[in-house]
């Protein structure tokens, strides 16, 4: 019948009231979750996604809201699960309880993956319910289904590291231009320049059924010395440093291409993986260290220090260029930005800043704090014009990572620790 | 304290006692589990991984009952959770609820597949999980896992149709060699005869993970008319006819190559879109059909009939040589493998014999019956000779495999629905 | 000696006086072409590439004229077979008087290729001696060996035809938009104009030793009817047709990209195979055709009618804006185009305009003369604004071709060669 | 015409006589050679290839002898540049002379290479022409024509360094098995275990229009010391080193694979290729020797000896058996074949032993012979059973192949140098 459905459907094409196109849509997925989906799954996951591609915004919707109505756990099985287990309790009555509680979209998506393309048909599928989120929390669910299932379809396992250099496709490049999330590419040849010169590279990680999209990259500056600002870092007509020369790896820019990977991390993973891969082909190197800006500074310290004098200082633009009155803002600055760095916490007690939540996460330290290492609007409106280098020790990041979980340890260079004590001391 | 416990273990290598290492693989697998894991688990993932390809099978028995017993749902959340679902009924109380439910070996092996050709170590953990299972079922809890993980995992979306052929690489080619399971390749030169020859063709799922090993492959004979008998097809030396007058796809063999994806099936997928991929190459095939043996048929006929008169006549060895004794075997137990085909049934009602459920539950019809299409020891002792074309009508497959799981219909030719009737009427 | 020589010069490096690196180089080559030159040959012919690469200009005009003058034909050699021949005339003997003919040269080039990137090295040699040549007819010879070799190893058989899309390596695609010599390509929106549209096709040959540098390459337009001009072709912002529709292809831009392939010609076989390409992948296509600039057309007009009364109009800037004037002014110069294109011609009687030589030569035929085809100020100053349609009928190419070559006959439709009548009559 | 001629060939197909055939393969060269060939050459390579491809071995000897003698040099045009030559004396006209020498079969041959796989078709012809020489011998230019282009053509620049192992396509591997021609190797199971196993390695050099078919391999085994016999390296069963052991990579295999480039060598490239490849990966490695047969030993003995005793030893079969009478043999057949090795020369000087010829031209020195070192059935008979140990020390080899091309010098360890001097007394 669904057949039938569907001829009618393509017969009369776009004069069919939209109704009756997402009760076709409706029984579709239904049919899809049956024994029937397995086998003729293909074409039917195909025809789905072609047909959610093509609908308007209210029509995705509807189809988003359908999901999240008529495919939620089955509530007669699952209490029947709960009973079973109430009188059996014990392993195999749980894992029936697991599949009873699972809600049956699950099965929904995971066979809309048959399509082709299907992959990232649920990736747009789940951007869109992202975007409509904040105004449709009846959704919630339907999101909470596409990230257990995400995380499950892109583990860390299935990811494939992959240099991105002047060889790599057009198609690939466009996508780092656009997503590049922390210092902005301004075209082709700001983008030849962070990828081409034999002392920058640039790495992702890629799932094999997305072979054009990213999803995830690091660029990396290879330098004699750690850098203390960016601005140098990406300045055009740089003459490139012989690599052989190199001792320090500077991750300066990650960012993440997929707004619907939200929940599922891999940068931990990249930084790691990036970095024995150029311990091994220049072992040369001896520093791996980040160059990160400070994003929540400005805005905690407007919060949490509202009648700090240095503000007004910096409301003036502009205040960065007079060299004698930025100097004397420093060593205030410094100490706030050590009371940030340090104590500082979500309501879970980590690190508030989410660059530095990451890193230390990840078992790094905080090496330096750099007093104007990014002078850009942006730099200066987030962080007074402040960066960090994290520096990534490979004998320790794990000790490291533990102690930090473990304990909440924030491991810092000395100099960087002694930066806190005065601010410690003066709050 | 994990890696200091791991560094003693290197240190002394082979002479510490296996208690010692069972000890550091359970706690390695709940550091795997818990935060920490997210960070620190690729190496951690590959030295469990690594340890436990070199254990004794004594030692993988413990682990594996250690993964059973330790790593079990946590019973007191569950029963929070169903608490919570009780006080609050919903999707949202039922999503947690399946959080809940999840045993914690869930996340050890979604972790353990971050180690480096973690995929591939999994797979032969649960061969082992498999090849245990009768003498050892408190592991049937694990196996559920693997199964539910690899169900995940091995989503048709994923899988990459590939030929098969003369350019493959040999470290391909051997398994094809090893996982043949309907009739067995003797070696390299037959193994040509079944690729090489312009009308021979074969394909295989791959997962991109395992790129050396096939998961299942099907080989296909492409013909005039419709074959009747496996031997010719298989002849050594026979001569390959001119495609351009190939009318016929057969599907003459298909085989699983991974015992640990029991439970997760691509036979369906296999078969419809190497259909689809023919049928662009070659535009003028008519027909897909596949030379089947019935693996069930004997054992039926002794359990159903055992007081068949034929059933002394095939105990003769040697009764097919005698032509004419043969042709008057036939009627009779055509009608009784028509019987078999159409009448026995498992329990829930699906076909009894395994390669007939499997080809109608794709939609394909029962074209014709081959008496002695394979007079080989095998094809004998199984099926008194007989053999089946399937026939996958690509218009209709999907109709036939609504119908057949909707209301049990088995769809044959005419001349096929015709030998069934003498046999109703005589039983 | 000689390694004696280049650690001598590999120790004192850039100090060492100019004249000893010559007189290392020239030792180097004498080396290489002897015995000797067979075994060592590889890191020998590296050292002198990367040397002379990295010589300044006049250090290059040094070598290349070593070369003229040290390894010119062997005098004595080439007399005495001269004499052998004299004695016994014959196939044996010419064979001989050939080997020893050739300039020792040949042998230096051919030894210098086996350093790594060798034929690359190879070709910057050739560019060099190119852009020196007319100031320094001694290196005449020096190019005739380069052409010479080029003409055996640029063999089309070595040719690899490929699709340029968005896929294709950013070091390849700057090279189209750095090489396209008949309408440029203003940077990477302008080349994503041309190469990702479904109804857009790019392919180049490349040869094996030379991954990332197109030899020539041409742009195809997928089009209904037959196009008249190229600013709609190229307009930005214009709507993809449906490739179902296409009943062209339209070849509306060829170019050479290496300079030092002077005089081996590639563009008739890749119009060719392109053309073989899409009429397999596009069966509904029933014209190739080109959108062709005159190039030769107004520096003819002026020599041959420098009296023409047009002539004076075409001079006004602005003149095809008037198109009621300009009207005015086309039946006279399409007659004049006629007179062009059948009847002007090379000294040795093949067309003068040598756009239309090479379609002509390929055995094109003149379908169409496209007044207002280009309005560009280039296409203006060239043409008076013409363009023509050469087109390629496959089934006619090779007939066309020979009575061409033949008889000199110019095919053209009879709409074309009904311009040229008055024209005759007027002249 | 010739595509009438054509078209009546294709019409009437195999009953047209041999007669029409030749006539139009002939006609068909003249036209590929014409200006015309340059342009319909792709359609009309291809119609000959293909044409001679499928003619009886007497219509291949028609055809070649065809080109022999209607392809040779232009006489008229040849006498004409003497005469321009001896008037105007100089590079100009010495060129002039060259072109007009060369026979006009180049051009044909250069032409056929348009064909698709004309370059393979181009092979089989020498092959043909290599198997009719010695009966037909006035295919001399002929032949000289093929190696003078293949010469040119697989110009070590343009080849392409492969590893083979177990991930090589099957359709190379059967050739290596083929073309092994040192060692024979016995099947696919053999095939394997000298490709497989971690410190075994082979590299082939191929042609990039010859993808599936390498033009020379060698096999390599890493070993701890340098080996003193084939047996136990070839052995079945050989359990293999850890290679982070391995101080020694041993060439004991090198094999030519195309008969038809006789004439065009690439051994000595390829093991100084090889060589650098391993160090790279096993920078361990100290020593890069051979395991080399000694393949004139006996007949040079029987010759230069007839009158020795040990021959009568070695005559009788079984006599390697009896250690103690082989050692007996020992000290005298060292000798005789230090003698052989060092003294015996061919009629211009170089080494007898094509082996010694070979690896001594490359620069190696002899480092090790090896009593006893292969004692097969063939090593016996054509050595006594003894092998050389040829070290490739890659500091020196230049240096030494210098000394070897201008000196004659036989480089030699201190050892192997103290068997020859007892030898040159006795004798």
């Amino acid at each position: 019948m669904l057949t039938r459905l569907w001829r009618g459907l393509a017969r009369h094409g776009r004069t069919l009231n939209e109704r009756r196109g997402q009760q076709w849509l409706a029984q579709a997925a239904e049919t899809l979750r049956s024994e029937l989906g397995e086998s003729s799954g293909v074409s039917l996951a195909r025809r789905i996604t072609e047909r959610y591609a093509a609908l308007p915004p209210e029509g995705r919707l509807d189809f988003l809201q359908m999901l999240a109505t008529r495919f939620s756990t089955d509530t007669a099985r699952l209490d029947a699960a709960i009973r079973h287990y109430a009188e059996h309790p014990g392993p195999a009555a749980a894992q029936l309880l697991h599949e009873a509680a699972e809600s049956r979209r699950q099965e929904v998506l995971r066979r809309l993956n048959f399509a082709p393309s299907g992959t990232a048909a649920l990736l747009r599928m789940r951007e869109d319910v992202l975007e409509l989120l904040p105004q449709h929390p009846e959704l919630g669910e339907v999101d909470a289904d596409f990230e257990h299932l995400f995380r499950s379809w892109f583990n860390r396992g299935f990811l494939q590291l992959k240099r991105i250099d002047w060889h790599t496709p057009a198609v690939v490049l466009e996508k780092i231009i656009r997503y590049e999330a922390v210092h902005e590419i301004s075209g082709w040849s700001d983008l030849r320049r962070r990828l081409d010169p034999p002392d920058r590279k640039c790495f992702a990680f890629f799932h094999p059924t997305l072979a054009d999209d990213p999803l995830i990259f690091v660029e990396v500056a290879l330098t004699e010395d750690i850098p203390d600002a960016i601005g140098p870092l990406l300045a055009d007509g740089r003459p490139p440093i012989d690599v052989r020369a190199a001792r320090t790896a500077v991750f300066y820019s990650i960012s993440n291409c997929q707004k619907a990977l939200r929940g599922v991390s891999f940068g931990n993973f990249l930084i790691k993986q990036v970095a024995e891969e150029l311990k091994r082909d220049f072992p040369q190197l001896r520093n791996f260290v980040t160059l990160s800006p400070v994003p929540g500074f400005m805005s905690w310290l407007k919060r949490a220090h509202p009648e700090a004098p240095e503000l007004q200082a910096l409301a003036q633009p502009g205040w960065q260029a007079d060299a004698a009155a930025a100097e004397r803002l420093r060593p205030r600055l410094q100490a706030l930005l050590a009371s940030y760095l340090f104590d500082a916490k979500t309501d879970i007690g980590r690190p508030a800043d989410p660059v530095a939540r990451f890193h230390l996460g990840n078992g790094a330290c905080i090496e330096h704090v750099r007093w104007l290492g990014d002078v850009s609007e942006k730099g200066l409106r987030n962080a007074a014009g402040f960066m960090v280098n994290y520096l990534y020790d490979l004998d320790n990041i794990e000790a490291n990572h533990e102690a930090h979980f473990k304990h909440g340890t924030i491991f810092a260079s000395r100099q960087v620790r002694a930066l806190r004590e005065p601010a410690q001391r003066a709050d």
